[in-house]
């Protein structure tokens, strides 16, 4: 069944944005009394009906409301480098919602070489990967900030920096883990974290980790640590 | 240090070819005396050092083999629908080889929408992500086949079928597979396999599995898979 965005649902009746009455309605071509599913970006999932399929502004009538319909059992936030090719980032994005995670932060590091992301861009993936895989929290969008202001600011649960550096000890991701834990994982640029970076994280109580022999594009350690940490809860 | 490939290795000296030699050369401007590795795609890593930087077959002195380079104690076989926008599939393969994979099988199912696949194009991309992530064991990459001739074939290890089919049991993918096993895993396209060709694959000794709550996306569902057996083999 379809998915829908309902930002501000507050009651029974639902007035769908433009946007998405012109989808349901042109696109999908759903009529009245066809049933509809809706996510509000807070957790919930509401079950409705088309009431009236206008093109302008579809409503839906709400006949249940799920509350707490995603339960994850902790939060993820991972914080990593753009890259130059601004498709990798967006990638990681989509592919990181629809596994499951609660915020995603832009960062600025020593050797990231693209400054600045698409957030409207960036926003809409979200919403959309949001809406594909069922999920009904909003996975929540930083600004991009720099690598020292994100390290020494305190987080909730483990805190772990990915990187490539053989010369620091590092553990396997599965290792530094511990299933139920909410966890902050920062991701490195083309060119991995500098040493002073590394250093700065592990003076502020991050874990160095690595996610495998293999080496990983920045976007698909990105993918990857957001796997490891769902795959740890099962 | 960069990575070449050298399928056709066999002795102390190696020439690359034109395509790789403009690139040791030209882009990356590497000169006589550097230090570079190879790879044969057959699992051996070699160290060696450039001897004559000629931009039409740069050759390379060996210095040091170092075989069976890439021991991952697993075979892992993923057969998967191509998608109706053919750099979804792509996206998959790059990021399945870089995390680590045996064979990818390129599947026609009931659903299927698109037939054919751009094999030079994907076959250079696996090239390009063995070399990124120094791998040295070349991904297979099949022919595209009917899902029928694929699943009724005797396939090594554990076998496995993921799939959205919430009317069939399914176990999750760490209760079903067994580390240190081998794997065959088939991925459905867009809109899932049928529940014709699922009772099929469980006719064959395949295991029905999910990949979670989450409804993931073809090609999310393979690097999900993929990553899962990498990471249950830790």
């Amino acid at each position: 069944m379809q998915v829908f965005y309902a930002p501000d649902i507050d009651r029974e009746r639902y007035v769908l944005d433009p946007k998405e009455s012109r989808h349901i309605v042109r696109v999908l071509r759903m009529k009245n009394g066809d049933n509809v599913r809706l996510i509000d970006g807070k957790g919930n999932l509401y079950e409705g009906v088309i009431e009236d399929a206008d093109q302008n502004g579809c409503a839906i009538k709400i006949e249940k409301i799920n509350p707490n319909f995603e339960k994850r059992g902790y939060n993820l936030h991972i914080a990593i480098s753009p890259l130059k090719n601004p498709e990798r980032l967006e990638w990681f994005v989509e592919k990181a919602v629809e596994i499951g995670i609660n915020s995603i932060t832009p960062l600025k590091c020593d050797r990231t070489e693209k400054s600045g992301i698409k957030r409207e861009r960036i926003s809409n993936i979200i919403i959309s990967a949001m809406k594909q895989s069922i999920k009904s929290q909003l996975t929540e969008l930083s600004d991009q900030i720099c690598f020292g202001e994100f390290i020494t600011k305190s987080r909730p649960g483990i805190k772990l920096i990915a990187h490539c550096d053989s010369s620091f000890e590092r553990k396997g991701i599965n290792e530094a883990y511990i299933k139920g834990e909410n966890a902050t994982i920062v991701i490195g640029p083309e060119g991995d974290f500098s040493r002073e970076e590394i250093t700065l994280a592990l003076e502020h109580g991050y874990t160095s980790i690595h996610l495998g022999t293999s080496r990983l594009r920045t976007e698909t350690a990105g993918i990857a640590a957001c796997h490891s940490i769902y795959l740890l809860n099962q």
